[in-house]
């Protein structure tokens, strides 16, 4: 067991696409562990887009990563040392660790995990990405048998699980991803009906012709997580009483797209004639449903009926060149960073 | 009694603002009456900006109008001949009579009203743009006590009942009007705690500081009657869980406004941000919760804790004229024509 923590800081605030030289190594000693707390050896750390947001000095919900402080971020890890009741030695937890060797944290911001499925698992399909997909689609997408789904980013953790879920559901679902193997991976592991490749298409009108084929009958959900053109081809598809969940806007966290002329009245305008329903959602608003999301979707994991996929980056060392490569669609399923 | 009709037909389809060679005048004998219908002698026309919508020849909720058809619009009158049950020469009726001096229309499409009201109530405060403001409010604005309401054309007779539900259901109200005189008429007649004109502030920017003194405590609700300038401002002080029912965008019915530069980003990453819900609204969806709304709201209005102005137009030959300087905001109250 080492006595070294060594933690990825925010060297500097990046302007787009995030470069290895915005993150610093840090190393100090190991910390000690006051009376509630419990000193956690991170195994594994969860690599999430929404942390592009909190590297810049934006008022956002939630407050940004300063200079030099530690990158957030959930992780998966064993109990080395406790001074908090119910913890001992050896547990597995989960908790709000950052990209770090070690963390000391209050155990009433831990849950422990069992032992039954593998770790990881906590950090995607059944971690926040996994409950991101299946309270947003319960509470603001409102599955309909017969209708259909359209989701961008299909092949990540979020819109594998929001896909799956509709399917489920009886709903006709397309797939938006980034090249064929994505798309590939879409149909036969996620099981949607559809799946387009948006690399494929030069503009947003070539792009919508593509997905007014895939989905005849319009669109009744767009779960979005990426905005750009993907945004500007599906709003015309979208049927009367179409609900729109947004959940991120990958293709906005690092730059813009389109030709520069204005696309809010467009957009507005259809939101009005087919009377959609758009609602931001952040996930640590809905916590208070993560036991349901728990108890009812590990069971469809162990029997394998939601399907799930990882992107492995072994070492602490290789997290921001994992990071910068998941921004740019480098990894196909959850990306996680095993220490 | 005259045995001539008048109507107001589209003679072409306008370019933005609409011009008086955009309509033409056309006579013809009275029609028949068949077995079920009403003929009914127009006293009383509504006019909303929803007609401008109509006729263009574009997709909507609803058919354009036709070239060479007659305007559609609601309209008040008394009975003149029937031949349906229930309906006798002299009752006062409300029904889509198109802009009209008399129409024949199914008894099952007509509306007895009683006269303890001015008729013109019909068409404004107990109408369809009363109902508008009511069932919006209650369906997506949901107002709560001590929260924020932003609304604009907020003299119109829809924002002017949406502020006064809102004050009353305990809200904070703040109107936004063109010009000193509606500001006023805000405060005064429609109890609004405060009132910015829109002309005098160049952009959005020097709109949405007044904006933010008028509410210090940013905005819970954002009734869309406009879109544009207004839009651009409010975004950014919206709260977390605020709600923005979008019910129309005169700002942008006959053209665009702003710089020309891309403000759907910013627009998405506050409905994300703030966790917005927005819901595009058409009054048409919601008919079955008219009979609530008129029982509920009739007695407002004859106590006056409700209060409602009209714009009354004086004959059918100046309907063209009232609608286009409506449509520039040349209006105070609900706009009327009388035949």
């Amino acid at each position: 067991m080492t006595d070294t923590l060594t933690r990825i800081a925010l060297a500097r605030r990046p302007k787009g696409l995030p470069e290895p030289e915005d993150f610093s190594f840090e190393t100090s000693a190991l910390p000690e562990v006051s009376v509630g707390n419990v000193l956690v050896a991170v195994t594994h750390l969860s690599l999430d887009p929404y942390m592009r947001g909190r590297m810049d000095d934006v008022k956002s919900y939630a407050p940004s990563v300063e200079i030099g402080g530690t990158m957030t971020g959930q992780g998966v890890g064993r109990v080395i040392a406790s001074k908090a009741e119910g913890f001992t030695e050896g547990d597995l937890v989960t908790g709000m660790t950052g990209w770090t060797s070690h963390a000391v944290l209050p155990a009433t911001e831990l849950r422990k995990l069992d032992d039954s499925l593998p770790p990881s698992t906590a950090l995607g399909v059944l971690g926040m990405p996994g409950f991101t997909g299946w309270v947003g689609l319960k509470e603001f997408g409102r599955p309909k048998a017969g209708q259909t789904l359209v989701v961008g980013a299909a092949t990540g953790p979020v819109g594998s699980m929001v896909g799956q879920l509709a399917k489920a559901a009886g709903m006709r679902t397309v797939a938006v991803a980034g090249g064929p193997e994505k798309c590939k991976l879409a149909v036969e592991t996620y099981g949607f009906d559809a799946a387009i490749d948006h690399r494929a298409y030069a503009d947003a009108g070539a792009l919508r012709a593509a997905l007014a084929e895939a989905a005849p009958d319009g669109v009744d959900i767009y779960w979005e997580n990426v905005g750009g053109k993907l945004l500007e081809a599906v709003i015309p598809l979208m049927n009367v009483g179409g609900r729109i969940p947004v959940c991120g806007m990958i293709a906005w966290y690092t730059g813009l797209d389109g030709d520069g002329s204005d696309r809010l009245p467009a957009l507005w305008r259809s939101v009005l004639v087919k009377r959609l329903s758009v609602n931001g959602m952040i996930v640590f608003d809905h916590w208070g449903r993560f036991p349901e999301f728990v108890s009812e979707v590990t069971p469809m994991v162990a029997n394998k009926h939601i399907a799930y996929l990882e992107d492995v980056a072994k070492g602490l060392e290789n997290a921001p060149k994992a990071f910068i490569s998941m921004l740019q669609g480098g990894n196909t399923g959850k990306q996680i960073v095993a220490l």
